[in-house]
């Protein structure tokens, strides 16, 4: 198994067709920076015009903020509505798309796992979730817009789940 | 309104992570005939590798048959399975994609409107959409996998609708 103490970066991905919230954080030595976040919006237009921005934006951010990892959550928690699950799926398809094209892994997870990762109860609210991201980056405020904060709470989960793991005996 | 003599070429799809049905038609003197008809495989792996062969595999086809739009099943009719239309919409989004990026108008037709065109039956069967595909392009045989002839169904669909739609008195 790796060493705890090998540098990851991770491209956290909380994927909208309107709002794209993305931060890229790095373990580095046992900690955790905060190394660029914020958002790629689809603007206007045509689905197709709204996805082909957020897939360049994307793709610029892959390339030069160099991840090793892009992490996202999936979107099974948006059954309920799935006309708007079917349209973020095409903003996650196209989100995908560009770390394979840049040969990352991706890594997907659960709304509730982000929770119960960052907070240790997988319903806990927004406000739970914002305020475990702003102590974990010493923020004095949650980011905005909130996507930003979602975006690094996926890339957090995946930290703590890969630090974890390689925690556990052998 | 534009000629009904005019010369248009479309790409019709029918979108799938394990199967994307394409069809190249165009309508040349009030007739339409068929380019090319085929599938793209999103092949094994991980679903960021699926959706990269996809978009290579539509990217190509738009690049070396050269349609001037794309027509597009939307996947609304898929409701009734969330994780299957959300999956589905990965793929449409890439393929959304690949139009977007030549610069190619994405049209998009609701599963009853694609059927309600060719059958005059929004509620027709697969085998009736079949044997309208066949009898429009005089196959002796459905195309094989239906994929295929669901692409054509909405590249025909798209077609009826255009050269209806410039027949409307002004």
């Amino acid at each position: 198994m790796s060493d705890i103490t090998k540098t990851v970066r991770v491209l956290g991905i909380d994927p909208g067709l309107n709002i794209t919230g993305y931060g890229v954080v790095e373990r580095k030595a046992g900690n955790f920076q905060l190394i660029e976040a914020g958002v790629v919006r689809g603007g206007k237009g045509t689905l197709a015009q709204r996805i082909r921005r957020i897939h360049e934006g994307v793709a610029e951010i892959v390339q030069s903020l160099a991840p090793e990892v892009v992490a996202i959550e999936d979107l099974y928690s948006h059954y309920e509505r799935p006309k708007t699950a079917i349209l973020m799926g095409h903003a996650r398809g196209v989100i995908c798309l560009a770390a394979a094209q840049a040969d990352l892994h991706v890594e997907n997870y659960a709304a509730t796992q982000v929770k119960r990762m960052l907070t240790g109860n997988g319903r806990a609210p927004k406000s739970q979730m914002q305020m475990a991201v702003c102590r974990e980056f010493h923020l004095a405020a949650a980011p905005d817009p909130p996507d930003v904060a979602d975006a690094l709470a996926v890339a957090l989960c995946h930290l703590f789940f890969v630090s974890r793991a390689i925690q556990l005996p052998a």
